[in-house]
């Protein structure tokens, strides 16, 4: 069978799966978005300062991905969130399947919003589908400004796009308006956030962001 | 077909025809390096600093992988290397038959040594073997000192790890002790260099590692 097969009848099996966790996030009312960027953007940071935020008006639950080591999951712990660690043991994203077999370790009917922060690669895990409501990308300004063009189709994936880092601008070479020109040539309707998950900067804007899409999804289901 | 089958099929067919690029390599006499590492870690700007260092001393072609553009070979020419840019279109690595593709149009005979800047990726091309004489991973500091253990696969394969962006240490809360620590554990074997691409630190140490190597290879084809 040919390469190109395979992957064909792996993409949609994994949807089938993620259609399937798709349900029981709507039956359960809670928001799901699915974090995505390179290795070192500043997901597991940006969770950090999210679950300190929303601590007291919304009830969270992290799904972590990594290759190898459970010290992502250690740290949102650490700021209070319930979750689990799924460790790919090599494989590239997450599929709806690997998040399918950890859902049962969850309350999800307690929760409001579920983070499922996805293995590290600005490439592979744009093309499965885990059930979310929407896709993150995450995007440092040390990374360079000419990222989204290389990397389109994650960028055509996401509901928003988070520029992270932006207190190092004054130290970089680094134009955050020609990054944030690219992304709206490649999805105009990508909302962009400027941040620095370390420092706290426009940290309202990501947490006004999370209330309003919850708002919007409880909405469609009233 | 199951999935595993198939990838182990692919691996193979990878194997031997990354040896048929190792037997070019090698009767040209190239050294060639393979460079790896997450988008934005400054691979490109390493090149660009590595061809006017070399210029006048060593012979110097490149292959660039990208998702997508051709904006890393037009920087990489601006220094006067030769090259080609491979576009993988959506594909997460290179791969030794890509390689080979773009190999008549190289002058492998008049060079001293091919850089093969990899897809920005820190998972996928560790398993891809491209016929290189040593895999080179970049690691920068503005992607935190936990790195080396939750990619361990790329640190296990690489020849020599390059800390880049240690100019801007002092802005970050970075241990670059526990980074090298890591890569120490996982990979005793592997060099490590500290540098910063952009200002120059650090890149005389890695001009001598590329000048060793190429001695060594000459010395065992003597």
């Amino acid at each position: 069978m040919a390469k190109v097969d395979v992957e064909k009848r792996i993409l949609s099996e994994n949807d089938r799966v993620a259609a399937e966790n798709r349900g029981r996030f709507d039956d359960a009312g809670v928001l799901v978005l699915n974090i995505i960027s390179s290795p070192g953007s500043g997901k597991t940071t940006l969770l950090e300062g999210t679950l300190d935020r929303l601590a007291g008006s919304l009830s969270v639950l992290v799904i972590e991905g990594d290759v190898s080591t459970d010290r992502d999951i250690e740290r949102v712990k650490a700021h209070g969130a319930g979750g689990v660690q799924i460790n790919t043991g090599g494989g590239c994203h997450l599929s709806a399947k690997m998040v399918a077999k950890v859902l049962p370790e969850l309350d999800l009917g307690a929760a409001d919003v579920l983070f499922i922060e996805n293995v590290g690669n600005l490439i592979c895990p744009s093309t499965y589908d885990l059930g979310e409501d929407a896709k993150v990308v995450l995007l440092s300004t040390t990374e360079g400004d000419d990222k989204p063009m290389k990397y389109p189709a994650i960028f055509h994936e996401s509901s928003v796009a988070i520029l992270n880092k932006i207190d190092l601008l004054e130290h970089l070479p680094y134009d955050a308006k020609r990054a944030e020109r690219e992304i709206e040539v490649l999805n105009a309707d990508c909302d962009i956030l400027r941040v620095s998950a370390l420092k706290g900067d426009g940290m309202d804007g990501w947490i006004d962001w999370i209330h309003r899409k919850l708002e919007e999804k409880r909405g469609r289901q009233r």
